[in-house]
């Protein structure tokens, strides 16, 4: 199955997902993890697409998601910088955009190195808390342990 | 906002749903009414794609569905052409293909009246009944009834 950009970027408009994940974890310096990805969800019917999907951005992870439906998640950072880069050139069409343009500037930051510091790591807790699956309590418990931190 | 061709068969595949209604209609001379629709359902932050979906197809009509969600809906016989048509040469990538087989099938079949005598309704019930959102209930009460009248 070949797939245009286009089409692609439709799907992604109808389907896709883009998260900013922040996890605690006591071996980064900052004591978490900033995890940004993609995903696209599909009844196993259609697992062909996402295969598809998989080849089109060269990477991303299949995984069964529950009962009959499969995930594609994208998560590896230079995979997620080529997938800023096409829907940088080819933009979503739906306010997934806005989306879209949050998730791109933490997977830069990133790029930059920004999530390793207490003061990039704010910026990124800032961003996430904005997006639409945000768990926004866990982010405002985790933006006040930054900030008292910070102070010392 | 214009959209392209692979755009709109991509967002359908995503968001886009054929349907084949059967309905109680007295006034037919078969006692029943088919009213094949596309529908494609948006939270009201992306009515503004609704509307360029509407101008793309030349047809539909967009009306609160519920809560904050909103409806595009085509339904009129000859804008139903136009719209089997486009997917006739932009084909879907998922297994709603095989669903927009069976609703063009019921299109042409409408277009040349079969729905119209017993014998084409029947045929129409039985490709209905085959359908994602079928009441495959209801279906098979009509069915039964329809069958009962070719006996008389």
């Amino acid at each position: 199955m070949e797939l245009d950009s286009e089409w692609v970027v439709g799907f992604t408009d109808g389907e896709g997902c883009f998260y900013v994940g922040i996890y605690s974890h006591p071996e980064m310096g900052t004591g978490y993890q900033v995890l940004p990805e993609l995903t696209i969800v599909q009844h196993k019917r259609d697992i062909k697409v996402l295969h598809a999907l998989k080849r089109f951005f060269r990477c991303g992870v299949i995984r069964r998601n529950r009962e009959d439906r499969y995930c594609l998640r994208i998560r590896k950072l230079e995979c997620l910088d080529r997938v800023v880069g096409f829907f940088d050139k080819h933009p979503l069409k739906t306010q997934k955009n806005i989306e879209f343009k949050r998730f791109a500037k933490v997977v830069r930051m990133m790029k930059e190195g920004r999530h390793l510091d207490i003061d990039g790591l704010l910026e990124i807790v800032e961003i996430a808390s904005k997006m639409n699956r945000a768990n926004s309590n866990a982010l405002k418990d985790i933006k006040k342990i930054l900030e008292s931190r910070m102070k010392i």
